[in-house]
């Protein structure tokens, strides 16, 4: 079988000059969504979709799609490949921006193979995935999916002050199609894992079947600011000690359960946060995030029995605000089983998983049938300047959405 | 027996007419050392220690002495009492000026009777008791009693960049006694309790046979920063759990022991802090007081150990930094078993204690027999402006100093 592979140079090229693009004075990758460094990126990712002959579209919430659409396509519904080229501060390279250049990348090879797709193919730059500067992150593809008002995205407030609708407006990128313009026949997003297991197993390939659930928490713990010289430690309320004792329970009920089950308590604060004082105050974020949607209320609810019995045992108040709540996602079992086809077919191993971090196909997947390929993410590490992916893992995750991407953009059905 | 006691109006009306002074726009109360705020407070001292035909002295390091010397007294080294003026932010009207003002009130109550001491009679505000704006706490009384070099406090930089010997320059405090310039004969510290054990007790008096030993470490943990979502409980370096490790810790020992121990994690921070990155790193503060120097150092050994093995366990780095360290202080039998007795004359429950707090008195206790009488604080509240003491407890206090100070000041030994 004559088989071509996508252009490894090329990708890999555009990979390194897409994240030379927004350097700060330290040299930190900072590409925060609709600020002036990630429109030099977007210019970027648009003089590539413009060499590679495709129509240029971009919606009201600034998502950007490259549209390959010969005339004789005999489906309307694209065929959608993409992710976000925005960034987090202090990012790697390959975060969105892999898949994002890999989709451009697979249409300009099957363009040159004179593939005759059945449907366009479509290549998307989703905006602020991130969500550094404006919450809530993955807005592009949720607002592409109808799961947001596209009026109450464009006022979100940043973190700097500033209003998304009118920073999009400025850097030239709110454009004039409705979100969700194009509904899609199918979704797929090619990604680096941004965790340690393909690497560990030594398997290039991952057919991402589902993505965890997410929970996020903050917890407030009040008690007694005392002198923490003079107050016995059974008159003491300590708001302090109660925190811990809950990122304990986390710990241990996780560690002790047999579920891909992940708790994590990532920001912590005291107060008055003074070396002779007991804590009166303390406030921290709570991460929950499990595949299954029945277990993710099983840790929910497990630790709010936790919070009222500690509220009784410490004579603390406890108090709880959500901040966030994904369902878990089930990807569509035929795409991933083509990924699973392209992997064998290409000789490489390949095991199904979860992602434990959301992306921009959970939200697609609520519109179209959706799958993800994962890479290898060396140790596991991400949003971070360490991030990094091998060039040769990097080709045949592309080469695997390519291969994916032909029987898709030809099949009468996804599977 | 025509026993005098002290003008309670004239003490009552002093403590809130200084409390008055130094109020924020807020209507806190904020008298940080040798500040401007704090000037007006040392003027009033001044005026009120001129008013009672007392000579005033000033050191170097700004100690304010307002000196009873009769022409006659046989004996040169005074007998010294005080405390301190400055305040921390958000402060009660109590901490420090009660047994300062009552010092003063003594001496004129004794002038007034015409008492014959063999002695002088020395009231003395300490400099930057506190050490809110300057390290160390009890800076004054510490250089007074030879234990930091006068030029190295002067050097010391504020928090707020500012030199203390140019500021207290500046406010007309840098006086031309050398620090230490009187010997004392002995040493009486008239404080709140800072604590609820007298309350709790319903007891108006406390004589204080010693000091806690404290102990403050800088604990900081790193592990590595991670994705919450992507990583397995397994292969996290969670620096934040290690943490909350510590503080279960030495809770669970202090309760579990049977001995005054106390330990407290008051400050606490996590990095990157953020609610979807496992902390690579955690910071937080140890403070441990023991009254015994043997079981200090038992509580500092068992924490190392902890530590220790939590670095095994946990795979993270463990650094100590020693920010302060204090030996437990014994004060003065003779002075102590004194207030005992002019509590039993006067009719009024007394009780040995332990003060939790740092004092000026544990630094004069370097170079002087001296102790401490402490009266109740309501709730057990202090730096804060719930802080209250009964106006009756603080008479009965200021009265249980008279009653001691006749004593010393004429006696031929302190006991």
């Amino acid at each position: 079988m004559s088989r071509r592979s996508i252009d490894a140079a090329r990708l890999l090229g555009r990979i390194s000059a897409l994240g030379d693009i927004g350097r700060d004075g330290d040299g930190r990758l900072v590409r925060l969504a609709a600020s002036d460094t990630e429109k030099l990126g977007r210019d970027q990712f648009v003089a590539w979709i413009r060499d590679a002959g495709l129509e240029l579209a971009v919606d009201r919430i600034g998502n950007i799609f490259g549209i390959w659409k010969p005339d004789d396509v005999t489906d309307g519904a694209p065929l959608l490949l993409g992710s976000h080229i925005d960034t987090v501060i202090g990012a790697g390279i390959y975060d969105g921006c892999y898949g994002t250049l890999s989709g451009l990348e697979v249409i300009e090879t099957l363009k040159t193979e004179g593939l005759a797709p059945s449907r366009p193919v479509v290549v998307a730059a989703f905006t602020n995935e991130e969500g550094v500067r404006y919450a809530p992150d993955m807005m592009g593809s949720l607002v592409y999916a109808g799961g947001l008002d596209i009026d109450t995205a464009l006022a979100a407030v940043g973190t700097d002050g500033t209003i998304l609708g009118r920073e999009l407006e400025r850097i030239g990128y709110a454009g004039d199609y409705p979100p969700g313009f194009l509904k899609p026949y199918a979704y797929v997003e090619l990604h680096i894992e941004q965790g340690p297991i393909l690497e560990r197993e030594g398997i290039p390939v991952g057919a991402v079947e589902d993505l965890q659930g997410i929970s996020w928490q903050r917890v407030t713990i009040t008690g007694d600011a005392n002198h923490a010289g003079t107050t016995p430690i059974s008159m003491r309320r300590d708001a302090g000690h109660a925190a811990a004792r809950v990122v304990t329970f986390l710990r241990d009920r996780a560690k002790s359960s047999n579920t891909p089950t992940v708790a994590t308590v990532g920001c912590m604060s005291f107060e008055p946060n003074a070396i002779n004082v007991i804590p009166s105050r303390a406030t921290f974020t709570v991460d929950l995030r499990d595949p299954d949607e029945e277990r993710l209320r099983e840790e929910e609810a497990a630790l709010a029995d936790f919070l009222e019995s500690l509220s009784a045992e410490e004579h603390v108040g406890v108090s709880v605000e959500r901040l966030a709540r994904f369902e878990p996602v089930k990807f569509d079992e035929g795409i991933v089983t083509l990924i699973e086809r392209a992997a064998r077919d290409r000789g490489l191993a390949c095991r199904r998983m979860t992602s434990g971090a959301g992306h921009d196909a959970q939200m697609i997947a609520r519109i179209a049938p959706a799958a993800m390929i994962f890479v290898p993410s060396i140790g596991g590490i991400s949003h971070n300047t360490k991030e990094y992916t091998a060039d040769e893992d990097l080709v045949a995750g592309a080469n695997i959405l390519l291969d994916v991407v032909r029987e898709l953009a030809t099949e009468g059905t996804p599977a």
